[in-house]
């Protein structure tokens, strides 16, 4: 069958609770989202494939719809595919859909935006049934600075400052730079909690997380937005603030 | 001081996550809510004592508003002592309330009724984030049977049909007997969600679970409402329908 000879390009979209996960990307004796997608989906084909993501999460970032490709050379219908895969993965891990995608559709290399989500929870006690989900930040932030600061960040900019230094990150970047366009970046209040929502082209290694560690910087009054322009413009992880924990960061649409 | 000398009984309301737990109840070797309150307690004020909890959780068991007791020697303010167990528990255990209770308060005994809800999701696909908090059944159910199944509990009846057959809770009812009062008893739909709410005098060993398991029987045309009154006469546990998973069970109050 000819028709079979190259393998189907299937695109997934995937939800995840990353918080037991080691991160996306596969690795030797940890749990990660793409290591366990390899082995389910050898279970339900007899293939062994390697899922390719829009992008890596880091351990314990969550997804509302990471897309991810996979090329298979088994003929299963696509519903049936999905309702496998759901079947046999931890419930921590979803398949929302799979539909075919076309030769050259490329779930990193094909996306035109992205957009993640970063929730810190303000109330005194953080229910237990959320602890996994956010970032538990009980202290005064001064919410008027910290939405200032996320129009900065808006247009295109050089976030070298807001990039892991790592060897990874480096080479990933090599082909490119580490200039972004972020199309919208703001804070919203939603019941007891905060929340950040940013939409660009592409995100850096650490770069929301990186981002949020300095937004929370400011709204606790120990820089200023003036602080983050001069920040940007130095080029150099080291002037930024800590990263944001993981627990709180949701990769939320990949657009194409 | 002699005021110190017989110890003070603090009363403290608990939220916890109990999906990583192997219930209420220490157990050598696996982490309990009871066994991780102990440890914790004599980390803060060197006191060894053992929390009594309103009655025990089981395995995966939730709570939102669990009631223990504890007694201690130290004169740690309220505030200061609720304050420093949640920064020492685990995220998955919150102490919402820590108060003064007079010495013959007891959390178990002191307790006139209970509320319990079990939470399904019906939805085709359950999110992650909620895989641990609800029991996910996309199968038809027949609500309104049910919606009747669940009045027939209501009232006074001898529920030794839904009682677990171990010899822990032969040991804790052999005082009284596996009679109880049920206030109320009722499922309501909240979006994807089908949610059993019932409030008694006292439940027995598994009793909600094996109500909700044998509801579940009914709403799938196995059972109905009147099979429902013949298993509570017959006093069997044999004779009803298989215990539903922990994944949905919440202890949502106990008065006093």
């Amino acid at each position: 069958m000819l028709a079979h000879e190259s393998p189907r390009n299937i695109k997934l979209t995937l939800a995840y609770d990353g918080y037991d996960f080691a991160g996306w990307q596969v690795q030797p004796d940890r749990p990660t989202i793409q290591g366990t997608l390899v082995s389910v989906i050898e279970q339900i084909t007899g293939e062994t494939t390697l899922p390719q993501g829009s992008g890596r999460t880091d351990a314990g970032v969550h997804a509302l719809a990471q897309v991810a490709t996979v090329a298979i050379h088994s003929p299963i219908p696509l519903l049936n595919f999905r309702k496998a895969l759901n079947h046999v993965l931890p419930r921590a891990i979803r398949v929302l859909n799979a539909e075919e995608a076309p030769a050259d559709f490329h779930a990193r290399k094909s996306a035109h935006a992205k957009t993640y989500r970063y929730r810190i929870y303000r109330g005194e006690i953080c229910a237990p049934f959320l602890a996994r989900y956010v970032y538990h930040h009980p202290y005064p932030l001064d919410q008027e600075a910290m939405a200032k600061a996320a129009e900065v960040v808006a247009g295109e900019h050089d976030f070298t400052s807001f990039a892991a230094v790592d060897l990874d990150a480096r080479k990933e970047n090599a082909e490119i730079n580490n200039i972004r366009t972020i199309y919208s970046s703001s804070w919203q209040c939603e019941g007891e909690e905060l929340v950040y929502t940013v939409r660009g082209n592409g995100f850096l290694h650490h770069m929301v997380r990186n981002l949020v560690g300095t937004f929370l910087m400011i709204g606790k009054g120990g820089l200023t937005s003036k602080d983050l322009k001069r920040i940007l413009d130095l080029r150099d992880r080291s002037a930024a603030a800590a990263t944001a924990p993981a627990s709180g960061l949701y990769l939320v649409r990949v657009e194409y």
